[in-house]
């Protein structure tokens, strides 16, 4: 069985974003396969009691430089989407039903909505921009919307909201998760690659 | 005139404890100078509405182990004081005493300070204890009690933690200034080394 790196992240966080663009190569590297899995990073932030990092004062400041700053240090196109932060429920779920359904179209889908918000400023919280995005990489929109609207996917992302902060311990996005070692942020992956290459310490 | 490094700290942080230990040998490498910038963290804490990583429950659970971690990865000695964390103004006020009347034992203070805490479980947060450790350090322990009740330095104190949050933006420890770019966290120091050498980007 091939080796995991899962990937917790919801679409509107701009350092999972970030790290979306990096962690196919780490794995690769290492002969890993990403395992992809979207909650809801709201919801993980009322359990924790924080907020989005552009919600804060002096802390959103410096995440908005950051943010800016981190994409050219790494080479990943980026500008600060406005509206932000959006709330990505219905590309979680399309990504889900299309992860169930559709696999080979996922995570094109999810680096396209990822950079729809992230890169071309499209407001990915409306779900009429997650359908267009959807049909712009090829995927069936009437049967695009009937996903978003489906019951059982709607409990998946619930479920795997619960799973990431009730069982997991996630509060932030991204979190990785190799071999039940959390790794929380877009700049641990330097962090992470030491990990898989040492075995941890 | 020398480069700089500001580096803002609080005692009670073990991320700043982690930085401490690491920061001069950068700063050396990049001809550069520590200037070392203590505040009040809580504060900044209050300011921005956060509290301790500890207080935080998933984020608490994620940071406790995640010091550790990263305190073997940088190989230096760490474990979690208890109880923690520290009101750790006494030890402040007199580093900035000794910083103006007896510079050259300001640097072997901190560290001494920060590795009472960080690593013999000596609780910072009472006088009697910042006392021992300057005592232990070669700093006359009456003069160090004057220096900790003095208004002067309470108010310069105060004035630090003005400066930091209030002007720099500062909103967490440690963070580290160079040439008016801001690095949070002890996971940024390899960022802010590729920022000296580069010149930026």
């Amino acid at each position: 069985m091939t080796k995991e790196i899962e990937f917790w992240f919801d679409f509107s966080s701009p350092y999972a974003y970030l790290a979306s663009e990096r962690i196919e190569e780490l794995a690769t590297r290492h002969g890993r396969s990403v395992v992809w899995r979207p909650f809801l990073l709201g919801i993980a932030f009322r359990a924790e009691g924080t907020k989005p990092l552009t919600h804060y004062d002096a802390k959103g400041r410096y995440s908005t430089h950051d943010f800016a700053r981190s994409a050219r240090l790494w080479n990943i196109p980026f500008s600060l989407p406005d509206p932000f932060p959006a709330a990505a429920q219905d590309a979680s779920r399309l990504f889900i039903w299309l992860d169930r359904h559709r696999p080979q179209q996922a995570v094109p889908f999810l680096h396209a909505i990822f950079r729809a918000y992230f890169v071309g400023n499209r407001f990915i919280g409306d779900r009429a921009v997650v359908l267009q995005v959807a049909g712009e990489t090829g995927i069936d929109m009437d049967q695009a919307a009937r996903a978003i609207a489906d019951q059982g996917i709607k409990d998946r992302l619930r479920e795997l909201t619960r799973e990431a902060v009730g069982d997991k311990g996630v509060f932030g996005a991204p979190t990785m998760i190799v071999d039940g070692e959390l790794f929380w942020g877009a700049d641990r992956i330097d962090m992470l690659d030491q990990w898989m290459t040492r075995g941890g310490w």
